[in-house]
């Protein structure tokens, strides 16, 4: 359909999925830089669950985690960077959340397998009688990698499932370009989640999300970045926390010191004390966090 | 020397140190439940560097982290939990980091160790030409545990080297009593430091910490937990973060399922929705994280 100011809104369905972002993938739509396209998500479980009653043995999970496209981007080149800004993530009136036996940060714990609906209704999640402020992410969302299969679940430098919070309306995600058209697919959306969706999944919910993509032209990235107000985040994962530590402060060290003009070991310290350390996700099959550098330290220009 | 309405403020001079955390310590001071009390506090350095012509070979590692009291709070019993207001945390003109070979999360890139001098002023930390803003925080605070011996360098039940930004002006800290007189020792104060203190040390200062300290009767609790504006935080320390994620998710859980009523899996999906996982520090002998509740979901009743 046509927007104001000439823009034309493409619009991609949720039957186009992929399960894993590979070096080729064929793209279901091609966008220019600038325009706005609209992606329909599916939820995690591929919406197979409507009510409470069905239990968590019925979910077919080798249908988790669909991604949307991928979406081929005119003009973007290997070693570009995919500038992602997040429009839009509608709410709709209801979430799924599970609980399983070995499960999450403490599936040792959990007797009983259960399936949760959640009522969002007015931006307000109802979990039974409490209420949980909406605040809605993409969980899964990446580029086609420059080699290797990664299934949509796990989380990398192309992006994929990294679970991260900051991934909101308003905020900015850029990605690595590893092939030509960088091949954009995302999904997994969730109304609410904190920081480590320690049970497994957030309020997991199916979505129509609105991104405006462009380009940053011959300037690479290693690991995904998220802009917001007031911070970068530069997004890594690993096999474990302390190795996707390892990989986002090394990285956020060197911003600093090319930004700022300092040496390593000065860069280095100045980390310890304006770069926060986040924690993601720890449930996934690579664990990922995130090292927020404040912008009133690094400006863009000292980033791009 | 006396205060406003009629409060004493007792003061601890910061030459009264302690380098563990053990059952038996001799109390220097003794202060009632509602009295003001001033610390002193050494950096953790014990006032070592002065300047930055001082090379960390110089330095005596024996003398570090050394905790001022402890102590004695009239009336605390084992079984009962130790309230500690932090009304200020004085910062100095100054405070020292380093940066040595194998010391923090890139110790492995660290080429040459250096010592740095901050100059604070007007609540502004001066790392070089970089300004950063001053927030003031406790890095070591405990008490007697209940058994064993720990270095003040270690986090763990009792408190310990948390490192943990939310212990702050303006903040609560509950910590377990497992001694008669609780037996509270602090020291290691910084005027700056990121989630994940990731190069081994904030912004080092010494200090004077005004706290007043209180009971909260026949409560007992597992982990220090902290008390901000916003949340309640659970503050947990494990050999690995992944250890540490696991007790403070489980101790959060419990509080949920108690406080509103709710079995333990859904509790342990709400926590899934509305409990951040943060990280603390992640290069002290053990890892400490927290997990914070928001008060919006838990309010004092349903913690204590």
């Amino acid at each position: 359909m046509r927007k104001g100011r000439g823009e034309v809104l493409k619009n991609i369905t949720s039957k186009k999925i992929v399960y894993a972002f590979k070096p080729n993938m064929r793209a279901v739509q091609r966008v220019s830089p600038g325009e706005i396209v609209e992606v329909e998500t599916n939820d995690c479980f591929f919406n197979q669950i409507e009510d409470e009653n069905q239990l968590v043995d019925e979910i077919d999970f080798s249908m988790i985690n669909p991604a949307t496209g991928p979406i081929y981007i005119e003009g973007a080149e290997i070693g570009d960077t995919l500038k992602v800004e997040i429009i839009d993530i509608a709410l709709p009136d209801k979430g799924v959340m599970i609980v399983a036996p070995n499960e999450g940060v403490l599936g040792d714990f959990v007797k009983h397998a259960r399936t949760r609906v959640v009522k969002i209704e007015n931006a307000i999640c109802h979990f039974k009688n409490i209420t949980v402020p909406a605040k809605p992410m993409i969980g899964v969302i990446g580029v086609a990698p420059s080699q290797g299969e990664y299934p949509t679940g796990t989380p990398w430098k192309h992006g994929g499932n990294m679970d991260t919070a900051d991934i909101t309306v308003g905020s900015v995600l850029y990605l690595p370009v590893n092939q030509e058209g960088a091949l954009l697919a995302l999904g997994d959306c969730h109304a609410a989640m904190g920081d480590g969706e320690v049970c497994v999944t957030g309020c997991e919910i199916r979505s129509k999300v609105r991104l405006r993509t462009s380009l940053v032209k011959g300037v690479a990235i290693e690991w995904p970045i998220v802009e917001s107000q007031n911070s970068w985040a530069i997004v890594a994962s690993g096999d474990t926390v302390e190795e996707a530590v390892k990989e986002a402060t090394h990285c956020a060290v060197g911003y600093l010191s090319r930004g700022l003009n300092l040496d390593w070991e000065d860069a280095y310290m100045l980390a310890s004390l304006v770069v926060d350390i986040k924690i993601s996700q720890i449930v996934d099959p690579k664990k990922t966090v995130r090292a927020c550098i404040p912008k009133k330290i690094l400006d863009p220009n000292e980033i791009f």
